[in-house]
């Protein structure tokens, strides 16, 4: 329960950076779960009248418009997203994303954003990413026991993720998603290029996505804010 | 009617490289329906009663099940993929494929496959990619706008592919297809490079997959075979 609390606490703190007449993105997951009912609650008590949200899941946009968010398509940029994650790297900011089998749409919504935030509980951040959780992947059912063979000869263990009663779990986009357990041997970045290189594949819940901020809530329900270091640039001559 | 002369020799001299007990990759369009033909043909000729195919669509699939090949799903490696490109750089091969609308399904397939062979008539044969037909690009429906907005602000012409009466074309993975025009002015491969790290994309019809060599009909029905230039090693230090 004081993980609630947690959670809790870095939801009402992304809420605040809510203003009227923002479209504001949603992340799936427990986390994220609360900055949705945060929100609803800000848009009624604060009467913002001009405030839409777009769903990284099925199950968000029914619970959102449930709590009476205006819930649209992802047509035009987003201004705000908050969603939460599974593991986040500390002091780079790099996470694993996707375990509720939302994180091709999660990262979409992520670049569509001008801000992107994320929320999550102290016990989240990790010295190294793909140690405790797996990484998923969601890959096209084409060949997908091919695909799937040709992530384990990474030397990575691979599999699909199933439902309790049997059958492989499909994603919102109707595709299989597949579960990799890294090790600690091996580096996340490097090993997520080879797999995402891979035909087949569509996107992976590794996000090195550009990330404006991490807000950390704790058991006794103060939050801290953790700031994505200046972004490199990358420079390539293409003469 | 020479270019059919063209196809049709690429396609014959394809089909001398299959063996019994391989199972072969089946392609999509007018240059791997002929190797389809020339393939049902010899397996019935020669009796190769252990050919299985993997096809590359479902229209595909259909026709050479009505010509009696036997289609299996794609479960393990393939032997032989043949398949046809839009466009082949020489002398570096590599291609552009996938105006067909079977992109993602071919480059699977060529993944997929110990030994990848392309036949063409010379007419695909060019200096320089892209200049003379659109990149195909498969991606995800959802946010679907945004991600082609996204890649218009690349500096690219993009634009949904539509059917003659109207609508997207969706692919057999149930994906619009948005084709994108690089211009002469713009490296391909760059291009691609930054269209392909879009998260909503999943896949591009620019293959520089390993291609084991191009045979190229000329009207004459002659046929020269390309060998792709040995691959380099890349070594990347992790530690």
């Amino acid at each position: 329960m004081n993980r609630d609390v947690a959670k809790r606490a870095a939801a009402n703190a992304a809420v605040a950076l809510v203003e009227d007449g923002m479209t504001v993105g949603l992340g799936t997951g427990s986390t994220a779960a609360m900055f949705v009912n945060a929100l609803a609650e800000r848009v009624q008590q604060d009467k913002l009248r001009e405030v839409t949200c777009v769903a990284t899941s099925e199950s968000v946009a029914g619970r959102a418009i449930t709590m009476g968010l205006r819930v649209v398509d992802l047509i035009n940029e987003i201004d705000l997203a908050v969603d939460g994650a599974d593991e986040v790297a500390f002091p780079d900011l790099r996470l694993i994303k996707g375990l509720g089998g939302a994180l091709v749409r999660e990262k979409i919504v992520a670049e569509a954003a001008r801000r992107f935030i994320i929320i999550v509980d102290s016990g989240k951040l990790v010295d190294r990413l793909g140690i405790h959780v797996p990484l998923p992947v969601e890959i096209i059912a084409f060949g997908a026991e091919q695909t799937c063979r040709r992530i384990l000869s990474l030397g990575v263990g691979a599999r699909f993720r199933s439902l309790p009663e049997g059958g492989k779990v499909i994603s919102d986009n109707g595709n299989p998603i597949v579960d990799c357990y890294i090790g600690p041997e091996r580096d996340v970045a490097w090993t997520n290029d080879l797999i995402r290189a891979m035909a087949g594949v569509i996107e992976t819940g590794y996000f090195d996505t550009e990330i404006e901020r991490v807000i950390v809530g704790d058991c006794s329900g103060t939050v801290k804010q953790l700031i994505a270091p200046a972004k490199k640039m990358v420079c390539r001559d293409v003469n």
